[in-house]
């Protein structure tokens, strides 16, 4: 259940000194093929890292060979300097594999605004590169934590082929930078098209609705690499919902393991007139610090729900409102319905329900409470 | 200094016992003319309090005779017995007063999904009628207060006419509403078109542009209310400028008084193409809360103001970026700039400069920090 449990891949984890603590902070993953078919979705804030440049560019052709993460520096905001780092880097991995510098893609998190040691970093590819294993997987996914208390792995077996990824970070993992990094690996035979197109179809409904605190990285990265070994031609359509089932696990681990964070809260917005007016609706709800404070302390506000659903410009009437928590209908057709103390949110889990009786549509978004936690560790972290 | 401070108005604050504590809740503002020009602006949340439904409609024709305020309950999401309880409480104004309902406009303030206990509100407006008076600005300051810990008067005298006014509330004062109430009166002789025009204006680069926590309320008011009682015509450029200043001044009291926060923030962005990219970069950072708890550890985190910058549409070319914090330009030409440790933010104000070099135009947003004592007070406190 990892970046090495579809067949054609190694990986290893290594501590080549870039974290104080001496914690691994250096993974590579390895295609060895036969096919080498790759695709990336990436951070879309304008300001990046050097490393999301460099890898965009790798995947130009839809083919990687290797993917260096390195945890303790994001070489963000780094200029000419970070982006020759991220250059060497790759060139440094590709020269021990024998690929090509374009073939191999690069994943940074940490720090904002600090060169990193390239020294230390060089010489943790050589070693990595030695320690590469078909069990290394495991290594790899602790080597790519920063504040996440546990690796995040996941995997999906098809027929005949399977997929495996892992990941990092989300909003209030990593404070400063709310990097995510994501590697996915399958042995299924797919074309850069159905590549592309399963990535993007699959991203769309995991992580592109997780929303854990409304900040964007600079270096949020996920990637599927296929060695095509198991020799099984997939459907597009199966392979897309297992890639999203994996995607979904993944961000179901952000989530849960968000420090700071005492609730993880489902946000599903029903009868919508359109799945855009849904997704309005939950961002909005998602992002609403009123509520997310509301959730931490554990009382079912569904003023602070309608306050939010208020300034989307959704198809609605506000007559015909109904909002749930965790079952309980708290308002009903615009109106006080059910008794608040009816709801429990002692649990981890919060669900809110929205209906906006204009239509068939629905979408459902994730976010996390706002708590004591949360404040005390992105005051605290400097980047 | 207050809504009596323009010539031609009467106020009171009375307890009429909406609030548990007995403290003041009921304020009454009467124009006694000659002249009874208003406008007011209101929350753009479409799910809106009944006392806005009600307020927007009484100044369809432009004019006022006098404003009730109530704390101790925002009378929102109360379906159609709210809306009766508010046309109610105008009539008995209006019948007091020997004006129409249609010249009273109402203004709520408190817990959502909640009817207003309406006996006890219509004995307060009654004693507040018999309480009026040419000093009673600070009394009826003090009866809109919610979580408020000082009430927020301002004034401004022009060439032989004045404006006074009052307010109450913002993010974080009013935790769950978020409602900002705020009457202005004048002795100005204004058409309506003026009064339009100025409050419309004046709006524009004040209140529009604080952003205490993102969250908008179903409530918030902003009446101008002319007596006409100086005889003196005004310039309406003039008059702006004065309500502006009005304006301004409230909407510092507000920040300076936001419960929980640690810091008032200023976010000064120059260099933009336009000013409407310039309050978008402003809003964008006024937004992060990444960026508003590094503010209240005292960290000139300019890492979380790049994430922030780089998620508009805004002209700008992440290379030609410079931060300021409190005057230390912290990132300079999108290069590391001066030492962070430069930066001192014990103080209470921030002020952070952001220079996009993109143009000529610039806008400024304030903001508060993210604090402990605002998710404290957000979870705590039920709606």
């Amino acid at each position: 259940m990892s970046v090495t449990t579809a067949k054609g891949f190694r990986a290893a984890g290594v501590s080549a000194g870039l974290k104080a603590s001496g914690n691994p902070d250096l993974a590579l993953v390895v295609n060895d093929g036969p096919q080498f078919v790759a695709s990336g979705v990436f951070t879309s804030n304008r300001v990046c890292a050097a490393p999301v440049v460099w890898s965009r560019r790798a995947l130009e052709d839809h083919t990687l060979a290797a993917v260096v993460l390195n945890s303790g520096g994001a070489n963000a905001c780094t200029g000419e300097p970070g982006l020759a780092d991220t250059a060497t880097t790759a060139a440094r991995v590709a020269q021990r594999l024998g690929v090509t510098p374009a073939e191999v893609a690069v994943g940074s998190t940490g720090l904002i605004g600090v060169r990193l040691p390239m020294d230390k970093l060089l010489g943790g590819v050589d070693r990595a590169v030695t320690e590469l294993s078909e069990d290394g997987g495991a290594h790899a996914a602790r080597a790519i934590m920063t504040t996440d208390t546990r690796p995040k792995t996941a995997s999906f077996t098809g027929g005949g082929w399977s997929i495996g990824g892992m990941a990092k970070g989300a909003g209030m993992l990593a404070p400063a930078l709310a990097t995510m990094l994501v590697v996915i690996t399958t042995d299924a035979v797919l074309s850069a098209e159905q590549a592309d197109t399963a990535l993007r179809a699959a991203t769309a409904v995991s992580f592109d609705r997780l929303d854990s605190d409304g900040c964007m990285s600079t270096n949020d990265t996920v990637l599927l690499l296929s060695s095509g070994a198991s020799g099984v031609q997939v459907d597009t359509k199966e392979f897309t919902a297992g890639l999203a089932e994996v995607c979904l696990n993944l961000g179901h681990q952000l989530l849960g393991d968000a420090e700071g964070s005492a609730h993880d809260i489902t946000i599903a917005v029903q009868g919508a007139a359109s799945e855009a007016d849904a997704l309005e609706v939950g961002r909005a709800i998602a992002r609403s610090n009123l509520f997310k404070c509301a959730v931490f302390g554990k009382d079912p506000n569904w003023g602070r729900v309608l306050s939010a659903v208020g300034t989307t410009g959704a198809a609605f009437e506000p007559e015909s409102l109904d909002v749930s928590f965790n079952g309980v209908m708290v308002f009903r057709h615009g109106g006080i319905g059910e008794d608040r103390s009816l709801v429990d949110l002692s649990g981890r889990e919060c669900t809110v329900v929205v209906d906006l009786h204009a239509g068939t549509e629905q979408a459902v978004m994730w976010t996390n409470d706002l708590t004591y936690g949360y404040v005390k560790e992105n005051a605290e972290y400097s980047s």
